[in-house]
């Protein structure tokens, strides 16, 4: 038996839990589970959702702009309460994963994402938003959590009131 | 060198023989090998193509529903026959793969899917459907096998007759 | 502590590579870095775009059609000087991917690509393509190269001018 490689067989397994994470992550968007969001991410942590515009001309302003998961679980409670919220399907695809392991411990990663929406006056799937994870990961007691998550998304225009976490 | 951390690698090596699974399954529908496809399912296999609002609701009908390899492959063959199968290009996008092992020896199984079409009279692509496969997977005589599969999908409404497998 | 399944571990290693591989190539696409798009290709490789309908019959027509690194470059250099290459955002989405490799020490491998679009007078993502890769790699001084890539694209028509490498 050839000797395991294991700095590429540790790095494969940290993507490995990365991408199992951000599976879990848009599956509780999908079914609409704020409460299991929210638990994503670390006390201090950081969530912006914005142009992918502002973002590559280092302007901060975002549609959605938390620091501190109590802000973060504020918002995603709010949402819930408007009318806008409830009638849709929601389905999030990931692809083209990457992991980059910090010397501090933190693991900077990046995910591109397609953002679908099924509504019941628009009943045929349409992109609702397409663009990167743009993340930084921490482990808060041995878990997994993102520390920070900045959501740019390519649109320069979003077809609804976007009122949903991404 | 360090230990080899074996449950998590087994765990992958089996996450990734079902993502080489899934990728095949695909290839087969969207290069028309209906035979091919058929073979992807045990024995005694259960395969349906069902509506989000069904499914969530716990209403089993869907567009497609078969009970026994058998059924499924007459459903593949009378597809064959009918006028609207052929000239179209199709072009499934997996994604969101997540593998939970069961103890009896299955394996639980999802995937999230988006099922390109370009037509003759439709010579951009167009999303026909986003969904989830719902799976288990069991094997039979050492090979992987679709014991269920449940294809469901978000649409509200179908832009096509859709007389094709997913 | 079990042995480690050997074989089956250096194949998930060399698809983790590809993976990566591809991952960074569109990311050099998308961010618009021609040199180091250039850069992913073997000094004798060959590189085409061409649709489904010609791939499948033979027909090596295709929009795009370099042989050799130098002509590869020259054709990424002269389409950044066309007007229509600036004001756009591109965003690529893998998926589907398997990979093979060959006695001879190359890999062939396939991924099935979307790319998206948002122009400023289309302002919402749509799909400009959608389509396959079909590559062989190599390695050159111990570096991953494409020795090969066609990239094989559904559409029947295309919306805008295709002055974008894929």
């Amino acid at each position: 038996m050839s000797p395991v490689p294991d700095a590429r067989l540790e790095a494969l397994l940290l993507r490995t839990e990365i991408d199992a994470f951000n599976t879990e992550y848009v599956a509780k968007l999908d079914r609409q589970d704020l409460t299991g969001w929210v638990d994503c991410f670390a006390e201090n942590a950081f969530y912006t959702v914005i142009s992918r515009e502002n973002f590559e001309r280092n302007h901060p302003v975002g549609l959605i702009y938390c620091e501190g998961r109590a802000m973060i679980a504020d918002r995603a409670f709010a949402l819930l309460k408007t009318a806008m919220f409830g009638p849709r399907y929601l389905r999030h695809m990931l692809s083209n994963l990457s992991v980059v392991p910090e010397a501090d411990g933190t693991v900077r990663a990046r995910a591109n994402f397609i953002v679908f929406e099924v509504l019941m006056d628009w009943p045929e799937p349409r992109v609702l938003l397409v663009g990167e994870y743009r993340d930084v990961f921490a482990r808060e007691g041995g878990t997994l959590k993102l520390k920070e998550r900045r959501c740019v998304y390519d649109n320069l225009l979003i077809p609804t009131a976007l009122c949903i976490p991404i």
